[in-house]
Order: structure tokens, then sequence, then C-alpha cells
């Protein structure tokens, strides 16, 4: 952290800073140049507040370390995170892997039926949720207890892994009983209390990124969960909110190779959510692959017009299946490949 | 909610969208024009999905219900609602109420200290966090059940009331113990597990709004809260993200008179959050109470240089003293006043 | 400006970014810290670009001073700065100038009739536009020639100083010839080869400010007229573009109070823009004036229903009355006062 | 347009509202429902204001024609246009057309090796800048004419074509004699005298997103080009303002199969201005590709280091050879293939 003062700050004002900083418990360097000083600040900085320093007086500006994230920086580990999931899939390797399914856990047929659908496609990992965080009290809100069961059906039927949402700590058993990755959505990308609970269990997460996070912000919700002692943390680009309303969100794409050049941790790209849009979901999941995505999370159901939540941006079988194709060949372009089906038992 | 159909929509396509209408329990009215149709839904319309119909060919655009909340909207309450809260204050009618304090209780005498000089300055209710949601796991996370004893120590020896923040639903039971009026965070307007149990509480509920939350999102927050019995809520405008970070956040102060347009519940402002910066505070302030807000939340430590969090967006309790003498003298010119600290006991 | 070093950066190449600095005529100064180090860079800074500087291998970041406005800044004027129109009324004192009128110019007998209104009412400039951006091509798009002769004729008979919008260097000379003040749309705010040709009159100019501007950008702007000789500028805040669909723009207010503090020259405010909605513009206009604004610019017609542009955000003259007496009482308030009509000949 | 009336509108003031579409030209249509009303307007909208309308009392709604476009809208034109270049380039069709140089032309020496450079690895048509729009008056503002000179000259010993920028209508003439293609750069988009101006021309236009502009906005100023009588735009997809500094922009991949579903024009992507970070460069382009780009607009330079603007986000000469291999393996897995530098002379 540096420390910028103002030209010709007044000795005792520069006096002043340097003595809050040690109060913090930083270890401050005075640096002085012709016209301007600035302060930089070494030693235990955990508690040196920035907004504090600069609401001081004769304080111009504060140069925060670029990356208040350690655990996800990518200088804490020499090489890219490769997660083991279960049935000898890997994610942040060379394997992408696909995650496809429902928005929500509906019935048994639908559910059923739209898995067959995704794993004979090339899916490896069924998406569908349980607990639904809606926006009015008044929508859907997912069948609960009751879908996880179904869930748990379908996994051991179709071999598929699940990934499904925890929404809140009360429930985050029965749901980690269930999911080989636990799902916390976008809107619990900053509910501490919940990303605490997660990082005290061993399972893959995967993280979500806020409607108006930053990429430093998310990979601090990512550090709330590594610090707790799970490393198993996957992110996932779903879209920020944006000014135009011709899209559900702006699909930041952006956002995957620079998480790969910041962290170890692997991204996922979810163009549903990212385009909120059937139509514009298979272009957006090709560039997402193009772009370097560790893996794709797609809405996708075996009857699109009948979906009780998100039916517009689910794809129809037919278009999952032909949209596998181009994925299987950008990622072999790019010395890539689909974790296969065939490892599920 | 009304379904504009393409021009020249097909006779079975629309027929189409007649049963899906129906099957989700709403009445269709078909509606036609020269070149284009629509459809009219009637009926029970709480399980149709818009997006579900959007998604359905020959549908261009689906004109959903302005207000999709209905215990928040105007319309279901003749009059703005006039919440009592302790010591014979309200809010949501003339008095206008000022809850003011340090960001987070760090000790005993920080708190008692703040306490007084805004009390002595007007204030009649005591804001401060004893659990803190923080960005960075590293950050001061807040004194937890130390602060809320903290909190009501000052509370039998000042008279104040008290806001504090409940981060979840382990905590809230604590917290509610403590608390006057028991604030839900920004980041906390869409965890609607804690919301729900806000809800069934019968308490003032300060929510605040979402970095990148609509008014009508807003609105459906409170919804949850409306609906599981709670009628208490109090709406505050802290800031939304914005592009330019010349300021923490965009304080959209267009809020106030919106939300008085569109509810019945009060709504205050937060010019501390809303701005991030200590100078711009007392312009922001005396602007919210001009644009009609019922009350203010402002962070104010007896010594800011040495706050814990925020430092630099807490004014002087001088800074403070000189405000709300603009206060008011605006609030009166408004017709309104300063709900009165001589009320409390 | 400072360069910022990542740790342990290879003394080499800390020495190509000495060497890039001298090249474009920089005087760099090295800072030593324990474990990172920093270059100042003093003497010419013109050439010195940032972020060619921030592509260097060994770079961090940038922190570039803090104001790259220089004649806009504060620190190069004393005092603010206090323009004089005519009619002997000033802005950026102590008195607040209203503008008020139409959107557009439609006819004589509409522009007559609404100057006469907001006359009475006790406004001093009559805002109205011959020239109009509009976003469809399809769309009015103002009288042109016809439109100015008829605001000088309203000037002539009523006495009101005229604001009047210039969309390109062709018809600047007209628009010039009869506009008291200037206007520079939203639109234009980045137009530079406009904002040289204003900069190079002698004539009030009111450069609003962008959809997606900054402050530093807004300042920047006004740079760009300052530095070809003219200034008299006046900043105008009028709403940036937002996520929330329920207002036409985000009306970010706290421009007012950070543009004082940046900068001497004077900032209105327009409400009607700022919120696109009559219902919001009494309460946002009473909020501009408590927040400190210089003045208002706020659209008023004597039959909004029947506006060939933006209606719906235009006042009823008796609306505008009302708020009148607010913004009189506000003003006085705070040690100010409407600049009065009669000073108009 | 559909004007969507309050439940229980008094006839009185549907009346009104009849009237005013009939006074504005439209021929209004009334259909029923049960609880609420709806007019819908035929006849001749282009003078029917819907903010207007909005403003009447008993007016809940307006539901404007979802494409206010015409000659760029997909209805208007059956199959996606394919713009003829010079040179027997085309692009909107199976040719894939890359655009790449150096953000501004600086010296005769940097423009001719850079030229080389791109054209050695692939590229038809040469970018760079002699006018260049900068944030501040105090920038490189580009060699001007003198530029131009240069841009002719590099042309004919290479055979590269060359698309520049033209900032304002004076200075387009000179422009219009150099470029194949005239740039309109963000700053402009909404510069409609400029847009009526290369709307006159019979030259190909490429015009750039505004930095704050929806889709929409984007096509209606295609519009304005395209009602002037010329035919040849090429939209760009360069990225938008987002809240989040870690990239320039936040570039907007959807834009381009959006842009495909709406409009029959085809669009290229610009990952330079789009990421604003050389290291993120090739993964964008690639993800343009696969997204579905007609083409792409790449800054390269021979010496990055020292460009006298945007060098932090140019690519080296082999970074850019390296990514055109993987641009011409996607493309071609789509069934496209790149513009090749043989057509040109």
């Amino acid at each position: 952290m540096l420390v910028i003062l103002h030209p010709g700050t007044d000795p005792e004002l520069s006096a002043r800073v340097l003595t809050a900083i040690e109060q913090m418990g930083g270890r401050p360097v005075p640096m002085t140049g012709y016209n301007r000083s600035a302060i930089l600040v070494e030693g235990d900085r955990s508690r040196v507040d920035p907004r504090r320093l600069r609401a001081l007086p004769g304080v111009e500006d504060i140069i925060s370390d670029a990356k208040p994230f350690r655990r996800a920086a990518r200088e804490s580990v020499s090489e890219p995170t490769v997660l083991k999931l279960p049935g000898g899939l890997t994610i942040g390797g060379e394997e992408i892997v696909i995650m496809a399914g429902p928005c929500a856990v509906e019935s048994a047929g639908q559910l059923l039926e739209t898995a067959r659908a995704v794993r004979a496609a090339g899916a490896t990992v069924l998406r569908a949720g349980a607990f639904k965080p809606r926006t009015s009290p008044y929508s859907f809100q997912g069948l609960g207890v009751e879908g996880l069961k179904l869930l748990a059906q379908v996994r051991s039927e179709t071999g598929l892994l699940i990934v499904t949402e925890a929404m809140d700590v009360e429930t985050l058993e029965p749901v980690a009983e269930v999911a080989d990755i636990i799902q916390i959505g976008s809107r619990n990308m900053v509910n501490y209390s919940l990303l605490k609970a997660v990082g005290r269990l061993n399972k893959p997460v995967l993280l979500k990124r806020g409607m108006a996070a930053t990429i430093t912000e998310l990979l601090l919700s990512a550090e709330y969960i590594l610090s707790e002692g799970n490393p198993n943390v996957i992110l996932c680009e779903r879209g920020v909110r944006g000014f135009d309303s011709s899209t559900r969100n702006v699909f930041d794409l952006s956002a995957i190779p620079l998480v790969h050049q910041l962290s170890h941790l692997p991204i996922i790209a979810d163009p549903s959510h990212g385009t909120g849009d059937r139509h514009l979901v298979p272009a957006m999941a090709r560039a997402a692959i193009a772009a370097g995505a560790d893996g794709l999370l797609i809405e996708v159901h075996h009857q699109p017009d009948l979906a009780l939540s998100d039916g517009g941006q689910s794809l129809f079988p037919e278009q999952f299946s032909t949209l596998m194709r181009d994925v299987h060949a950008i990622a072999s372009l790019l010395g890539r490949r689909v974790a296969a089906a065939e490892l599920v038992p």
C-alpha cells in the first residue's frame, strides 16, 4: 500500500499519517520526491484501512495493493488449480466440464427426461435447483427437500453428477448431502455467513458472480471460502447488470481470461443467465469456450414452453446436442477436450 | 398482463399462447387491432410466468403489470404508513427521524462518546454495527455479540433507540433482542431466507437497497417481509453501483419521490454510503430532506481518523451538529419536523 | 504521476521505465521502499502517457495526478468563478439562476405563452431548442433557423435571456447570434471539434454532462473550451445512464458538491432530464438547490399534453410557480437568492 | 404502438388519449378486456410521440414498436447485407475481414512497419487514426492531414485497404478521399450531423457503438446513415462503460448474435478497446469470432512500448500472427473463412 501525499504537505500532517499507520499495525516507510512525497506501508497490513487513511488531512490518494485476495491469487499457487470431481472428472485442467439441465426441479418426469437428454448430448453434470431464490415472493420457490430427493434419484439412475444451489445455512446440510457441487447463486455471492459455512465443508463449490460484483470482489468472496479451509472453488461468470434491457444481463466474457490471469481457480460460464435468451445462448457458449472457459453451465429443458422458471432462456435438447458438437470442436482446437460422459460410473 | 403478438401471427400460434396462459391458471382475453393483436391476461395471474410466455413463438413482448409487489403498493393502502417506534417516535408521517452513529461498534468508550454527541445534536436513533459484512475476510468483522451488549448498555444510558444490522438467520435472535430497528444491509436485500425470518418478527425493519437493485426489486424485497406478516418496513436509499469511481456509489435520490409515488412505505436516505466522502455528506443530507426523505442514516464518529471502518465517510460531531440545523430548517419549510430527542425517555 | 513497480522488479526493467519517461519528456525520480519501489514523474508531464507506461514490464500500476484538468481545477483559481450574464445577472456566486421553458421551439404562440408563464413565475432565462438531437431520424428534429428567429422575437418581447443548443459547427454561428448562453448537449459533451469551436467564442457555454461521463471527463470537456480561451463555462448535471428503467436517467446530484470541491466553475441541475418524469421534478429540483446547485434548467410547457417532445417530463406552468416558491425559500435558507427577473430589462 | 390504460380509466380520459393520437396523425384502435383497456395506434406513427402519450392521465404504459429502426431491421431486407469493399473483399457474408494496425498514425516508419507486419499475418485492412478524439485537450491529437497522406502512401505500397476515423464534418472530405472505410468513433455515434454527412457519401462506414448506447440506439444511429442514402454500414462492438475498472470497458459480445438477429447489417468486434489490455485481447478476439463476428478491429503496433496512444492494449506483431492462426481455425469450423490478403492488388 502506498499513501500519496498532496504536494507541499505540512510535516506535521505527514507525521500524523505515519502515526495512524503505526496505530493500525503497519510499518510506514516515507518516500520523497521533488514536489511530492508518499508513504509506503510495509509490515502487517491486515488491519491498515485505506479508507481511514484516505480521510486524513494531507492525503491525496491511496494505492491499495492490487490484489487484496491472497489464497485466490495466482501468486499463491504456481499452477492452475485442477479440482477433482467425483467419477474421475477434473475441472481447471485440460478437461472442459459441461453442466446442463433445467432451471428448477419440477417433477420426477421432467428431471429424468431432461437429464437423459443432456447426458446423451455429452453433459456430465446435471444442474437443477431444488431451492430457488426468486425476486418475487409470489413466484414458484422450488420443491425444496422434495426436489433434493428427486435429484438423488436421477443421479443414481443416470450417473450424472449434481450441481444444485444452497440458499442458506439452514438448508445447507441437506443440499450438501445430495450435491456433488454446491452452487452459491449470484444473490448470495456476498452472503458471507453462507460462504463461511461452505468454506467449512470439503465439497466443491460453484461460486457465481454477483450482479454488480467486480472481479476483485468475486475473488474476495472466493477468499472467504478458501480461508475457512475449503480449496475446492469453481468461479462462474453469469453476466452483470447493465443499462440495455435487450439482454437480461451483460455477459462479461472478459472475466474468463482476466480470472485466469489473476487467479489459479477455474472459471466456467453461464450463457443462459448471461443473455436470458435462448436464441443467443449457442453463440455465447461457443464464445465462452473460445475465451478459455473451464466449463459451461447451461439451462436445458425437455419442454421449455412449460418450464416453471426461465423457460425463455432454456435450450431445447436438440439445440443443446448441436451446440455440443461445436463445443467439442473449439475445445480441441485450443488443445482441450470435453470431459467425457464415459467417465461417469 | 398483456401479451403482444407479432403482426400477422398465425392463429395456430395464438391458440398455443392462449393454452399456455390457461395451463398456468390465467384467463386469456384476446384483443384485436388492424395489424396486430394482443392477449390480456385476467384471472389468477400468480402462476403466470411472463418469461415463459415471452419464449413462445409469435409473442413479441409481454407487458407485465407495472407493480408485481402488492402489499407494498400505494394502491393497497390509502394513506402513507406511519410506523410507530418505541419512545413515541413515528416515521413516515410528519416527523423526520435522524439515525446517526459510527459504522461499527468498536469499544464502550467510542460508542458512548459518539452516542452522546449525536444525541446532543438531535438524533433519536443510534446506528452502529455489531456484525459487519466486509468485502474482505481479512477486514475487521465487528465485535459480534460483545457489540450487542455495548449497544444495550448505551441505550439504557442515553435513551437512544438502536438500529443495528442482522447478517444472518443464526444471529438474528440476539440482534432482535437489542435492536429497536433491525437493519438488513444492501448485500442482504436479496437474501430471501433472512427477509422471511425478519418477516416473522414484529419489529421495525430497515431494508437497504441493494447495489444493483431496481426500485421494483427493492419493493419486492419489502414484499417478502410484508407477506410474512411484519408490516413494519422502512426502506433506505444508500446509493447504487455506478461507473464513476469519484464517489463510492451513485446516490440515487430520485428513489425518494419515486418510492413515495409507488408505495405507502416510508423511505430514508443514507448519504454516508451514498457518497462515501465526508465532504459530500452534508450537501446530500440536505438534498435528501428536500427530496422528501422520511429520515436520515448518517455515520458520525467521535474520532473519524481512528475509525476501524468507513472513517472517511464519517462526520465529525461538530459537522453533524451544523448539519442538523439545516435539516431542521428545510424540514419545517416543507411542513415537517425533526422527531424530537425529548420524546426519548 | 507515480509509477508503482512490482515487488522485486529487475533493475533492468526499472531502467527501461526511466528511459521511457525521459523519452516522453518527463523527469523520473526513483523512490525506494523495503519491498517495493516507485518512480515519481516530475518535469513536463504533458506528453507522458500513463497507458503506455502501464504496459511496460515491471509496472504494477500508475497513479495519475488526481486532476488531469488544469484551468478547470479549483487550484487554478482561488475563488469560485462568478460569470456575468447579460442583464446584470450572475451565476456561480450568491445568485441562483432559473432557466425554464419548453424542450423545443414549436411555434410562436407556444414559445411566447410558455415564456410569459415562466417569466411570471420568476425565471430569468428561457430554454428551448431550435436544433434538436433526436435518437431516431424519424422524430421531430426542431424548427432550425426558423426556431432561432422565434427565440430572438420572444427575447425582445419578454426580456428573458435565451439558452439554446448548438448541435454542430456548421450551425454554431446562427445559434451564437441568438443565444445568450450556448448549450452543448449531453450527446456532444465529447464532440471535441464543437467544444473547440465554442471555446473560440466569447459567450457563456452551458456544458451538459454526457450519459456515461465521469466528473473528471466532464471537467476535461470544460477544459477543451477553457483552453481555447473562453472562460465562461457553466456545467450541468442532467443524469447518467443507469440500470433501472423506472427513471429516464440516474440523476446524480452528488455531482453538485463534488464539482464545487474539484472546480471553480458553476454547476446547475436539470431535473427534467435527470428523472424524465414530471411527477418527480419538483422534489428533485428542491433537492438540487439544497445540494448547492447554482441554477436549475427545467422543462415547462404551456400544454405539456401537446408537446412535440419530452411532454411527459415538462411541468405545467402552475406546478412551476409552486416549485419556485420552495426554491426561493431553500435558497435563502442557504444564504443565497434567486436571480431576480426585475434585473432583466 | 399500444397504449395501456389504467384499470377503470374514466371514458373521458380515454377519449382524450384518442384525440391526442389523432392530433399527432395516428389512427387509434380501442381494444377492450374485462378489467383493462388498451389503444392500438395504427396509421402514420412517425409523429406519434410515446413520451407525450405516457404523460396523459389514465395512461399506464406505452408499448413502443420493438424496432423503431426500419431500414436497419432484419425485416426490411430478406438476407444479411454483404458489403463489397475495394479489392474484391466482402463483409457480412462468408468472409471474415481482419482490420489491424496502430491506434494512431505516428510516423511514416511506424505506419509502414506495422502495416507490413499485419499484412504478413493476414490482415487486409489497415486501421490507424490521423484525427484522434482524446479525453484531454493536452493529449496527442493525431497528425491530422499529414497523417492522411501517410495512410495514402502506405496503401499504395502495401495494397492494404484503409479504415480511419472522421471526427467532424469539416475534415470529412479529406478523410473520405483516403479512407476505404470511414470510421465513426464511439464518441460520435450520436453526432447526428456527422452521421447525416457520411450518409450522403457512397463509402462504407464503420459505426462504433457508443459507451452507453443500447443496441436499439446503435441501430438508430445506423438508420441516420441509411436514411440519407448510404447503405454501406458496418457496425462495431467495442465495449460499453461498466462499473469494474479492471477492464477498460465491458466487452459486450452478446451484441454480435443480437445484432444478427435484429438487423441485416454486418457487425465486427474490437477487442482492443473492449478490454483495454493486451493480455486479454487474443482470448476475446477468438471469442468474438466464435460468437459470429463478421470481422475484427485490432490494435497492433510494431513497438507498443513506444506508442503515442493505447500502447497498453496494442498487440506485438508476433502475438497478432499467433492469434490469426486461431482465427482461421475457428472461422473454418463455423463454415467461414478469413478474407484473403491475396485478393488485395
